[in-house]
């Protein structure tokens, strides 16, 4: 396949925070094909965290070094690689922001996943630690700088929370009414009330607190995304070479939800559904990730414009119509297990996106096939499958149980 | 002067973090009168951090083996001191909860001073480093513990925000009205939307998610108290002997508002006005501190309550009228100086605090003579005070002027 090369209007410097990653690795290639000059700077505390977990991706990943060796033979481009960890090394931090001079900083580098906060104290207290350290770093480095740089960060839809009355989720601010002591209505628009599900949740309704304040004190112009689960696996650029391959998670930490199921599918393992499956998620392509990150780079909030908010997901499914929809396309069979989260068993979700639709973006949704092409992957790569890594053993409370399925360990 | 000596239905065991502060070790004290069982960590921050100020407080505050054995022998108790570093030492703080066996945490340990937080990005970081994974090492080690622990959490006023709309500012939740997609009205409760004014500040936000969150999860207890600005300096039992004093802070990071206008006059300085003067802040008496914390105590949410906020303060005051007050009580001078702070010049501020005057509040307030007692205390230890510590060099933002009265340097 040969490689779309694309022009940008103007070439920017972007630094991406967390660019060896799972959304990362691919939002960079895809900046530089697109002509703009890309640093990653990651500490590889994920493929470290693999270390811990005894898991591994099931495409096999390469090292940065071959990575970025393969991308320039593929496309003639050059990414710099500093290994450096965000919430520790503040000073070399706002010494690369001094020489590099981004015009963006696209800031994925935090632990994501949900089970893994959830796992001990240790897990809860590294990503609290980590999170909001790191966020805090970069906001405290830009503003120390001086620089006038756009930092464009992922959030979660989980923010939110789940269940919302019978109303649409907005993009990020609320309209309300509040009464006076006088007993007069006044209309506010605040920031969505936060209500997480899970310690990593947690971190990024205080990572909103820290961009709301950096944003009003020190004027930074921010946007947040709130980003919906992420499935499939390769975007256009990572597709050029086997060696460019992004991670594919499916173990019980880090595998979320539809990926899991296609994979779990395609090496002939149940598709475990935890409780009755009746919870609603907003889902994404990761090839609509990168588009998005790109057209929330083109386009920035203004100077004095307050932080911007996009939900970045193109549709919504109860996972138990997910389950049924793989089982149909695969044969392969459902199992219920008990819901190692402590949640509600159902919920509705209803949620707007109108602002990345307005700015362009053409959404790649289930039916267009490519639930097809990440079952192909999967199949490729199954016999690199550990099936005892695949069950989610972290729970909640010490009161509940994990989701294995029966016969399982 | 007499101690007199008071007995509680309930004796309870309380750990006191931060009991070495302000406003931990009178409460440390009040509730080891109270006939409580009381056990104080302390990392001993605070004083060094004056150290790195090279301000002292203008009262003698002795070592904390002093202050332990001068109350036993004037109360005839022992208070325990461990001295540890709760955003460091996690397995220590575990560890001394499974050893004690706490009914109540009481949670003052956080770096507290605004100014403070705002002057380098080290300062910035240090504090939200600190102040976030001291109040989540708290809540984590409780969890894991298993003990049914009451925690008891000093929060601030500031984390509303000022200036309301008209609004009185009510108990930390706030009723608002949201339309749904079918214009249907539906009434709400959600956690009154924050609007800090410094990183310490925001921390206190910040915090507000996190015992959200384990409240929810974990089912822990939890009482939050939103303080307003604290003066006076000695409670009934600190005077009972001169080497169990309390802090007097009167530097430009860490002296307050209220005090450092006494203090300013007794010495015989000029009050130094930031700004117009025209910020409203609520304000309480150190002897009221105390008893709310004992209040607070006695009235613990039950379990499965969502987490229970006070406003712990007794009434509002504006900045001016309180440098007339002292002005007019002293003859003191009052200069006004260029605002350090990012703030609106003017604001309103109404104030619920109808949950502590139920529960049997008695406010001391500025009528009742105190203003005396403080200056008093001021005037006999002004031979200790170091003219250039008081005005305020922290600034906002680096376009700002620090606070600093004209003739000063
Ligand atoms: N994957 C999803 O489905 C999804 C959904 C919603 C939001 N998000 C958000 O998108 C972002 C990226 O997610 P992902 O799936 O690519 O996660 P990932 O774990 O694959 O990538 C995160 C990267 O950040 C790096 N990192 C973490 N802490 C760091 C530190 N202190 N210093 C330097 N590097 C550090 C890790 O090494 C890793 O390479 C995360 O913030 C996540 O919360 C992801
Ligand atoms: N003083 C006020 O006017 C006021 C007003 C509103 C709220 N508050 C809140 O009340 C609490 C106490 O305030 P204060 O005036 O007594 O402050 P303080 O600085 O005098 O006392 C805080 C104490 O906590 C200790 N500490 C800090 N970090 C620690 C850590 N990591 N491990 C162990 N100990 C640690 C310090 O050594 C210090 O002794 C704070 O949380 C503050 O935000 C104070």
């Amino acid at each position: 396949m040969d490689l779309e090369r694309k022009h940008v209007q103007t070439k920017k410097k972007i630094i991406v925070l967390g660019g060896d990653g799972f959304c990362g690795w691919p939002t960079s290639l895809h900046l530089s094909n697109m002509g703009h000059d890309v640093v990653i700077i990651d500490n590889l505390s994920r493929r470290n965290i693999d270390n811990e977990l005894e898991a591994e991706s099931l495409t096999p990943i390469q090292p940065m070094g071959t990575r970025l060796k393969v991308w320039e033979e593929v496309a003639g481009k050059k990414i710099d690689f500093i290994n450096l960890d965000i919430a520790e090394e503040y000073d070399d931090l706002l010494k690369t922001l001094h020489t590099e001079k981004p015009d963006v900083i696209v800031h994925f580098a935090e632990q994501r996943s949900a089970p893994y906060s959830m796992k001990s104290p240790k897990h809860k207290r590294y990503t609290v630690n980590n999170n909001i350290n790191t966020t805090h770093n970069v906001l405290c480095a830009i503003a120390e700088s001086g620089l006038d740089i756009h930092l464009v960060h992922l959030g979660t839809m989980g923010v939110y929370g789940y269940g919302t009355a019978g109303m649409k989720i907005p993009e990020g601010y609320l309209d309300i009414e509040v009464k006076t002591e006088t007993g007069e209505r006044i209309e506010q628009q605040i920031l969505y009330p936060t209500n997480p599900g899970s310690i990593y949740h947690m971190t990024k309704t205080q990572d909103q607190l820290l961009f709301h304040y950096y944003n009003k004190n020190d004027g930074l112009r921010i946007t947040d995304l709130h980003q919906g689960i992420v499935w499939g696996t390769n975007t256009e650029e990572t597709k050029l070479d086997e060696r460019l391959i992004n991670r594919f998670d499916y173990d019980g930490d880090y595998g979320t939800v539809l990926n899991r199921f296609l994979m779990q599918a395609a090496v002939g393992y149940p598709i475990t559904v935890h409780g009755t499956g009746g919870q609603t998620r907003a889902f994404i392509h990761i090839q609509d990730t990168v588009r998005c990150i790109e057209l929330a780079i083109e386009n920035p909030p203004q100077i004095e414009e307050r932080v911007m908010i996009f939900n970045q997901m193109t549709e919504t499914h109860r996972v138990n119509d997910l389950a049924k929809l793989v089982s149909e396309l695969s044969g392969g069979e459902i199992a219920y297990v008990s819901n190692p989260r402590k949640e509600a068993p159902e919920n509705d979700l209803h949620v707007k996106n109108d602002l990345f639709l307005s700015k362009g973006l053409n959404p790649t949704t289930l039916e267009a096939g490519l639930l097809q092409e990440v079952t192909e992957v999967a199949q490729k790569y199954a016999y690199r499958a550990d099936f005892s890594k695949i069950p989610a053993k972290s729970t909640w409370t010490k009161e509940q149980q994990p989701g294995i399925p029966e016969g399982e360990e």
